[in-house]
């Protein structure tokens, strides 16, 4: 799960460019990508983002799950400790919207995007936000890391890893954290 | 944090290779990788993985901090939300080992490696066990995803993402989960 917020989507578009230019610049055993590669890499995984954060908001499941490569495995924010598989991942996103009356509202921060060749990831710290069934204000803050494949062209997220910390002396997850 | 034994890391190299051709064989930009390539780049990561375990392991503090990048950024299993730079993760690091009295127990499962170009990830499950401070027995299993870059030919940890599911019906970080 992961979701983006203009301002900082595009702070992260300037912050990317550098780091990317880093990645090409060292060690590589192959030649560098065009500079022209670099943006547009960066720019298609943003535009990912973008895609889902708009599924998501309004709890549009076939527009989310068509943003997941099949074989997609995710370590979510609820157990089990992982979901295997688009079907078994729909079933989670599903349960989870299923939660919210209305929209969802959702803040991204210190988002993190680097791409090589047909690889990618994303990761940052996102609020959601939202309205539970049973009229409760709802907002946490999770971390989350995200990889992406290309195929034919097209980017698909391969893997998810969606967390909130946990508190080992008292056992509890801490759902109260802001960045 | 990660870690591995020799059976599952054998079988995840053996599972490694088919997702990689995989990933250089569909919509790439750039010309494939020799195969060469493929092998060594996977078995860097697994190499990476090793030594990480065998510091962890030792309470190695200064040869698991060798493998970061000084720009790492953690979301570790306990909070806060992230770890920012390796002095840092270092001093996260630290304190986690500081619990443990003598060596600690590591087994991964479900491993899984891709590289494309200068950017890897690897992702599986952990179990981390040991005997506590205090005497008690510890055995839990986590998730974790970590991002690698190389540089100068030297591959280093740049994003760690390591957690337990959380039920957010209890307000409970779930630690007793089994793969």
């Amino acid at each position: 799960m992961r979701t983006t917020s203009f301002l900082p989507l595009l702070a992260a578009v300037l912050m990317a460019v550098p780091a990317r230019a880093q990645a090409q610049g060292n060690g590589s055993s192959r030649p560098p990508a065009a500079s022209r590669d670099s943006n547009s890499d960066e720019a298609a995984i943003h535009r990912w983002v973008d895609r889902w954060a708009k599924a998501f908001r309004a709890h549009d499941l076939d527009g989310i799950m068509a943003l997941y490569a099949p074989e997609v495995v995710a370590y979510d924010v609820v157990p089990p400790l992982q979901f295997s598989g688009r079907e078994a991942y729909r079933k989670d996103y599903s349960e989870f919207l299923a939660q919210y009356d209305g929209p969802i509202d959702l803040e991204i921060r210190e988002l993190r995007i680097l791409v090589d060749g047909n690889l990618a990831y994303a990761a940052g710290l996102e609020r959601i936000g939202g309205v539970l069934k049973d009229g409760q204000r709802s907002d946490v803050w999770v971390r989350f890391t995200s990889i992406f494949r290309r195929r034919g062209g097209r980017w698909l997220d391969i893997h998810d890893h969606v967390s909130v910390p946990a508190d080992f002396g008292t056992g509890k997850a801490v759902l109260d954290l802001k960045p």
